[in-house]
């Protein structure tokens, strides 16, 4: 049977450049990086060299990379770090009601601890309106996170103006880069954020490693705390391996990135335009033009998300209804109930993530698999039995 | 020249055959574990192996396994959850001098956010005496964390008669048991505690993975919040293949482990009897028998150890003065001053890690150029010309 990973917004694959670029770290270079001796001098150098590759993706500069061991850590480092740091100026903090959980949960925590958040909405195509942000915003306000761009519906968020609104402001601001660094162009500066968070995996890079980009000036308390590594903003010996492979993945994705971006969308755009043709019913989900290149999510109306990829599974198709992080909690999507879809329609989510290793033919294949999946379904499904009739009815 | 690595402490090399049931995971099997298509099956499968193999390392559960990306965040984790989760009941903590700074700067945080805490002293040996644990509990204790080994002069803690104490007054026990898991015999449930940390790359394992074990029923709140990775412990995508190559380290740790501590043993004993001999002013730190196998250290009079350290890499020899986590910020181990030693006596530190790989005539090679190197070193030293004047003197 065919086999089509289409489910690169979960994890990417490792290119070969990338894994082979760790391997000599998992070999002969097993020095500690913070040792004095020489085995210690190409680990910590490998270290120098991902931190430059990092930084000129993102517009940085090498001091101000903190490598993580993932964008979870990134955002629970960004957001505790930060609020700590900035306690005595207040306890409030401004999110919006789409971002990832790492995000949202770590709000909560610090919700024990005293601090306040606010959500901000999003419209229907799940973009947040500056505006809003600045409404959200108090005196006690010392800290504002808004997603770069939305994991589950792609929505690219208006973070420059949003920027501005905090500068004005003088409230520290943080983005979860985790969708876009290393797919499309992302520049700190020109964003005007003071925080950003980063994976390897999203971008061809491994598991197990993330960045916290903090620009420098700006105070952050670790979330680890230990040795001295990493300016002592993160402690804890170097993943090194996976350090190096998230280096080499930041420097393929910004030499290939023009290409890719033109690949993945010619796809996405193909199957954004032909899902809805070949399957009634069927209705694309966030923003049709401020998008993700590589990523088409949809609702199919009348079906259950979870069968529909199990079945899709069963021909080779893997695919996913939301967030890998809560795919095994089984709810429906916090960021489609935010952009105000019904309960049941939200469960009905479909997601693909388009990689530069999918062809066309992945997307035929998947427009040839779909509509018998969704027929059967519908066969089985009371809500569609109830519009069947309702609409005779009419 | 030859080149003799004999600082295991700061980290092990990879074995070829941790390293080659990693590679599946760096290709083929790139999919992410959380998955409920069939890409993530193999990634979770093997996370579930892992576990086993940590488990039965260990003797504990495989559902008590918490893979985190270091010892140090385990160390976070295990102070920071289990204090977070008992705070109800109180706000003091009791820990060993000799800590971990990813232990005793976990406490320093939680102090600022009003918990207290109060360290036991050490012997001259580097032991914690229980009575002193039971000493330093008051009514509002709800934490006891004392290392299982201490990784700079490899004192093993009488942990089982702490564990008595803690059982008896019914206060959580938590050891960081990063220098001993995988180096010797290691039973949570023997030992007595209620939550253990350790680290892969003690024990030739990869960089970057680490363990919380929490026994069944000990309350602990995360300190990655997220998605519901790890039970809802540690959010964030796993580090599959780091997380696999643990696992098969913790297997070869437990088939091995006799031999393996045979080796390392018999090199240590020879290393502890010879360099007091051949070079006068040596003095063994740490205790004599209760002491890890492949640990040697000792302080070498008169002299700075940093610069010991670099005159023995210009030979080829890797060692170090103290805690990989803390060599680059050059402070006097507070490890050897908690055991009473002068500041002058605790900046000659020196210690050797001994692993599998090493051999009798790594140590003859030491025991050779050592002997010119302290020379070189303490003709240049005003505190050994002092002693000499003195000596002649007297």
């Amino acid at each position: 049977m065919k086999k089509v990973y289409l489910d690169n917004t979960s994890t990417t694959a490792i290119v070969p450049e990338v894994r082979d670029a760790m391997l000599p770290f998992l070999g002969e270079y097993y020095g500690n990086p913070s040792c004095i001796h020489e085995w210690g001098d190409a680990p910590r150098e490998a270290l120098e060299t991902a931190r430059e590759q990092v930084a000129k993706l993102i517009g940085g500069a090498p001091e101000e990379i903190v490598f993580t061991g993932s964008g979870t850590e990134s955002n629970n480092f960004a957001i505790k770090g930060l609020a700590m740091a900035n306690q005595k100026k207040g306890k409030h903090i401004v999110v919006s009601a789409i971002e990832h959980f790492s995000v949202l949960n770590s709000c909560k925590t610090l919700e024990k601890m005293g601090f306040k958040y606010t959500t901000v909405p999003v419209n229907e195509f799940g973009t947040v309106n500056p505006e809003d942000v600045r409404k959200a915003i108090r005196e006690d306000t010392i800290l504002v996170s808004v997603m770069h761009a939305n994991n589950e519906v792609g929505t690219i968020q208006p973070i420059k103006e949003i920027s501005k609104i905090t500068k004005e402001k003088g409230i520290v601001f943080h983005t979860d880069a985790v969708a876009t660094a290393g797919t499309i162009p992302v520049n700190a500066a020109d964003l005007g954020v003071d925080a950003l968070s980063l994976a390897g995996n999203m971008f061809y890079g491994p598991k197990g490693v993330g960045v916290l980009w903090v620009k420098k000036g700006v105070r952050i308390l670790p979330l680890l705390d230990g040795g001295v590594q990493e300016g002592g903003r993160r402690a804890g010996t170097e993943n090194v391996a996976g350090i190096v492979g998230l280096g080499k993945a930041a420097e393929l994705a910004l030499s290939q990135m023009p290409a890719r971006i033109k690949k993945v969308t010619e796809l996405r755009d193909y199957l954004l335009q032909s899902l809805p043709a070949k399957v009634q019913h069927v209705v694309v989900t966030g923003h049709l033009t401020q998008r993700l290149p590589g990523h088409a999510s949809f609702c199919v109306e009348f079906i259950e998300g979870e069968s529909m990829l199990m079945l899709l599974n069963s021909q080779g198709v893997a695919v996913t209804s939301g967030s890998a992080c809560t795919s095994r909690a089984l709810l429906a999507s916090h960021v489609l109930l935010a952009m105000g879809l019904p309960h049941e329609i939200a469960q009905s989510s479909l997601l693909f993530g388009l990689s530069i290793q999918n062809t066309k033919e992945d997307i035929d294949y998947v427009l040839e698999v779909m509509p018998p999946i969704v027929e059967r379904l519908r066969q089985m499904s009371p809500l569609w039995a109830k519009y069947i009739k309702q609409n005779k009815g009419a």
